[in-house]
């Protein structure tokens, strides 16, 4: 269970790191949206291995094929099924894995809720999953542009090192987000990030991050004010992307420790419409977006994968010395962008659905 | 929409802070369980205004009638829908908030959304609403107890005022954590948090502040690996509260700093079962639960209600100059602390009763 | 579990024959829909027990109580709840049903389902729950009318009485349908239906009947095409109230006799646009409707209560004889014509909304 | 919307007849669950085209590949995703249908819900869909045949010529079932109906009929009692089906003319439990199993591609004449046996996972 997500945009995934595919399906694609394949591909470009020396050297062409949903380039309001090839998957890496439990990863966990486990490449756990939802947001992201919303997300912090907001030109994020391999728009920072980075690289170790999400253009109104609040589904579709450890939003864990008179945005009202003067609500009163900036920022722990020798357990309950040895990916944070920005889409498209049917 | 959560043990909700009453229906409740009906209502007083003089002196009884679902005070399997009546909801203390939006209140988002708006108190936006979350935890927590897990949560912060948790003797929590008013198990920290709160009430002004929630029992396995890990919808949950602007679990947002070999959990073989050397993971490994203690950290902002003049604007679009007076809550957390503690046992149980479906 | 209906507009109950109340939540309403409260009412008349002589001569009320969702009489988008107080329930008439299991009731599969029942008055089982329905259905047809869709239906047959379609001038079965206490259209085969109903009642006895319903106005193009076809979703929605036991739309059970070259409904141009000639599809093609009248039969079993001796077991696996003594009704059909409409009102509501979110 | 199916074992589908392959996932599959592909293939092979001469001569080889969630032969939990390619289909010969509305079919409903059409055969209204709903059921009858459950469905009636059932041994009926190509295991009345339906293909005309499905064994308390009632769940599986135009269950249509004391199913202790006399509950008493045999039949039309000029009109909305050329299905009962067996199939299987979450 739980391999949906959202209510009228749906995506449904499927497959294993080491299966013979990945895939899903897209339900409630509204009908009549021109598909820019190219689109899609770039942007699972930007998640998939390999793409840098700061990541995995696992080398995955992650060609996506559309198989149903669109007539002579145009959605039908059909589902949209879609797979993903695994090609480079070599099983027998794995072999040594099958009865032990790695730490921190899923190994153990995973045995334990369903006692049978595909231990090739973590299975079903595998961050291989999120390829797919980089389809459904790339999907997503059409029908947002459509609207006029943009979804940026880039690298706010790689351990101690952060960006300095200061230093970023936002009105020119979208180029500069992916100017650089670690996906900082603050350059100085970036150099540092990706020094770091390498360096953990060579010593088979990990270090986590943080990536900061802003969305701009996003009508008043969205959300379900109770239960489905528009940041509670964020903060859902955040924490179930791997390694993530925290969301919050507009001030976020900051905003704990403000007095009200310092935190409420005061409305103005300007020429273009209703205002506010700050933004501490990060875009969102009352579960419902209220025309402003959204931003939040979503923390991802180290990846559990390191080279070195770690204590452990086998199935057996025996105390074990483990030690994993090949590709690893030092750092998620740069390759968790379009993940983050395609979970946020889905989100935005969603309650935008949702919403057309608020009004007699 | 929204006013639903969880999947089997679903909880659904209604009323505004000025209607007749709220209420709601709890879907999926096991048969079989006694309920306890002092433990229902006593965990209402722990949320309910006026409890003590650091709360709104608003003052509501909460008294919970349950109207079905119960027979001879064993659940039958069929809903348990309850009501608990508003009494002291004089609407005429709002005639003035009729054509004007409050600073970072939802007044202006369900105008937009909706179009039309009971004005008076908040209405359906007022955390009022969250009453019926505490009737739908106080009997989740019943069955979590026929199952020998227990969730604690505690005020860890108000403002700057953190908790030293090093002085907290967390075996006693239970009966520590509303031990004063403030509920903080750390004393000295508390007694700091109640003064702050008392001169900002006296001063019409709030202070956001953290609640920390312990988890301890829950079996391995619980959650479901992909878009509804454990921490997905726990998070959902927190995000759903009024005025909570975050959510981390484990090492949160600090894990982002740390490194692969620090934050590692290794596994140790001990007599009593499978355990981990250290807990960076918060309980939780690839989305399920490992058999730690689950912890989580939650933000709330200042509540938006001060008694100082704001500027704002009314529906008409003029630039007004707003003043609300009357009660309020100067600080949320420490009613806020059944209500965190409320939506985790609902999330708790619910994926209790999926996990029956997991295997053959 | 199973106790809300439909997905964007849907209804949640609760409550058994013999507590204090029954009652429920209708979520994703549309917000500015002004709400006829003696509408409503007039509803839950039509179906309520003891209305005429053919029914049972119960009294109840049914009194509506709304408790939130609405202000100053217009729908505000938020969650409406309502309850129905029982007071005509007597619940020491079921004491000695404690222990045995009436043939064809649900007391022995609640039994083996839960382990524990409320054998009073069938408990959650009874048709009482029905009222709630009646709500829903009544909140529904409100929508309905705005978008100047009609449901009516009617009794086509008690027993071996069937009505005679020709004899009933449809344009004016609205005032018609409810003209005789049976419901029934055509007046010379009510009056055989209505002598049958009394001469069954006097014994003792019950018969089935089917009740017809005919949709005007429902657009073209709703439902969804797969597996929440229009006619499948109108068939759970029947199948899901008690006693029916079979439905069929269009040429139904007949169709499947039938030749392609005589089923199939030509289309032709028409200058107030596309029409079909014949209707066998009754109205939906693809799962889709067409824009015809949608109609469809609904059978309803005699119901289980007689007050004859007849065999049956105890809770023990003793063979006894059991009689049932009181009020009961000889035949369900009159009174369940609201319901059949309410039901169908919910589900056409549903799809309109869930239509609106279809193409880009 | 509307391409997911179930609650809890829930399949999602997706495809048109005429893309490059059709799919889905199941996801809720139990983990522990020995796979049998050639038991998937064989149910598929009895619903694919050009299986005899009374069939469609269209070749589908209806190869189904699974990518996911099984490993070493045996279910992990995680979601199994499929497809099946299409290999014979010849889209330019749905040129001509580009513009025009076939009568009964799906064109012009999805061309008013969508405003864009794949017109080449049917689309994703093609009954091609169909293929996936037996890659679903074909597992879940892998679980229920490890619980005794057993679900025979056989041909009823084709057009006018019914089985008599009187001639059918039950005890034999799993081989008897396919023992003619009609699906009908009254020998006598089968020859008839292989008669009848050669004769109609030569005619290029088509037939309806009804197929009646039994099932043994389930346990007792399977359903939901108030909307997910069995019955319920089971008549929207069947009105999901292509062409199904009525689903009645136990005395269906038949039992509206009955009087409660003939229809009453008196209960009898029996050595081995409970038991009732006669059976026109159909095995489904308030919604919950009972223990008894569930049997229903399902109605369908004559299928709408018949090979004669028909009246009809184009896009722009002049009146044509139509003719269709080449391969069709003079009678689609044969081949919906099976897609008639998945569907119960997986909606018993749905029950009997939700019902393990009923006690406490």
């Amino acid at each position: 269970m739980g391999n949906s997500f959202g209510n009228i945009f749906k995506l449904t995934t499927f497959g294993e790191s080491h299966g013979s595919s990945i895939g899903g399906v897209i339900d409630g694609c509204p009908s009549g949206l021109k598909i820019d394949l190219n689109f899609i591909q770039n942007e699972l470009d930007r998640r998939r291995p390999g793409q840098s020396n700061i990541t995995t050297q696992r080398k995955e062409a992650d060609q996506v094929e559309l198989l149903s949903g669109i007539f002579e380039g145009v959605t039908t309001g059909s589902p949209i099924g879609f797979i993903i090839s695994n090609n480079n998957s070599n099983s027998r890496d794995y072999d040594n894995l099958k009865d032990v439990y790695r730490p921190s990863h899923a190994d153990y966990t995973y045995q334990e809720k369903y006692g049978w486990r595909d231990h090739r490449g973590g299975g079903r756990s595998s961050a291989r999953e999120t390829a797919c939802r980089v389809v459904g947001g790339a999907i997503a992201k059409q029908i947002l542009k459509q609207k006029n919303i943009e979804i940026l997300g880039f690298v706010f912090s790689v351990g101690n090192i952060f960006a300095n907001e200061k230093l970023i030109d936002f009105s020119k994020i979208t180029k500069i987000r992916d100017s650089n391999m670690v996906r900082c728009p603050d350059e100085k920072s970036a150099t540092k990030m990706i020094d770091l980075i390498k360096d953990l690289k060579a010593k088979g170790n990990s270090v986590g991050g943080q990536i900061k999400c802003i969305m701009k253009g996003v009508p008043a109104g969205l959300g379900e004010p109770v239960f489905d609040k528009l940041q509670a589904d964020l903060s859902k579709a955040m924490l179930s992307i791997n390694a993530v450890k925290g969301f919050e939003y507009g001030s976020g864990f900051d905003g704990s420790k403000m007095f009200g008179s310092d935190h409420n945005d005061e409305f103005i009202a300007t020429p273009d419409g209703v205002a506010t003067v700050s933004n501490f609500s990060g875009g969102i009163q009352g579960g419902l977006s209220n025309g402003e900036e959204i931003y939040f920022k979503v923390a991802f722990k180290p990846v559990a994968t390191i080279l070195t020798s770690q204590k452990s357990i086998d199935n057996q309950n025996n105390n074990i010395e483990i030690k994993v040895s090949g590709r690893h990916d030092p750092c998620v944070v740069p390759r968790a962008v379009p993940i983050v920005e395609s979970m946020a889409a889905m989100v935005i498209v969603d309650h935008l659905l949702r919403n057309r049917t608020t009004r007699l």
